[in-house]
């Protein structure tokens, strides 16, 4: 299974392409879409499309995996983050891969294993799953890879829940 | 100047296109886009996309005004409507059409010349400008022309202050 992981945002989306199977998950590709500061907002989101819908073009992804947003002290920066997201969004729909959402609490659960480790003992665990021998870079794509990763893990685990009639949740 | 005004939602998506001259603004069309809560966030901002660009292509409108968002009590909400804003501003980028962005204390301030004014108060006025029998109906609507005309009213004034270099601000 090939999942895109995208870390929504507006100057700088992180994404990750995983292929994931019962051997284990290896890493395709990892980068970050850059939009400049000076181009307007609409700029920006049309960039951010193009470039998803050609990472989806290029990889055709089973699944599209990306980060659920979680506000509480800056609420501008949300705001303009989730113009970000709903274009992300927008082009798996329209490219008909299924889209899941995971919170920054459960990406760090699949991964590291508990909810409150910090971004660098993310980046190290993404590095030693995938055997990687480096971290991948920037942070942006690292986060997208780990995301890419809670959803193998996540649907690697309802293999084993399947008698209880668990399904992905979509968004 | 055909202005499509939005005032983004996820649920409702409010449009009004006003045709706006020297003689005065006219109302052509408004109505609301609604999306079923049953669907997924990804296939709401799809049909959001569409409709939107149905829009552009059936009245090619020279300007598109879309609210701002402005959410101190509710962030949740906020960003959810952003996920459909994102997808708005997008429609207008790829259709080439300029966009505009106006707070709600702005449209009010054009509109009934006042930004504490409350929901009835903008949509009576909008009645009276547009010459309208009755008001634009539901509110959503009604909102979406307040946007549009606040645009044409921002436009008109630029008429009288074109030596001081001014130029509407695009998002």
């Amino acid at each position: 299974m090939l999942i895109l992981g995208i870390d929504p945002g507006i100057a700088r989306v992180g994404f990750g392409v995983v292929d994931s199977s019962r051997a284990g998950a290896a890493m395709l590709a990892c980068g970050v879409i850059e939009t400049p500061a000076d181009m307007t907002l609409s700029e920006r989101l049309s960039i951010i499309y193009d470039d998803v819908c050609s990472l989806i073009d290029a990889y055709k992804p089973d699944a599209l995996a990306v980060e659920e947003l979680f506000f509480n002290t800056n609420v501008k920066t949300g705001i303009s983050v989730a113009h970000g997201r709903g274009v992300v969004l927008l082009a798996g729909q329209r490219a008909n891969v299924q889209v899941y959402e995971y919170t920054p609490l459960q990406v760090k659960q699949a991964v590291v294993g508990y909810g409150r480790a910090d971004k660098n003992q993310v980046i190290e665990m993404v590095k030693r799953i995938l055997k990687l021998s480096e971290s991948p870079k920037p942070d942006d794509a690292a986060d997208a890879v780990a995301i890419a990763l809670c959803h193998s893990r996540s649907c690697a685990s309802l293999l084993f829940d399947v008698d209880r009639g668990n399904t992905c949740s979509t968004i």
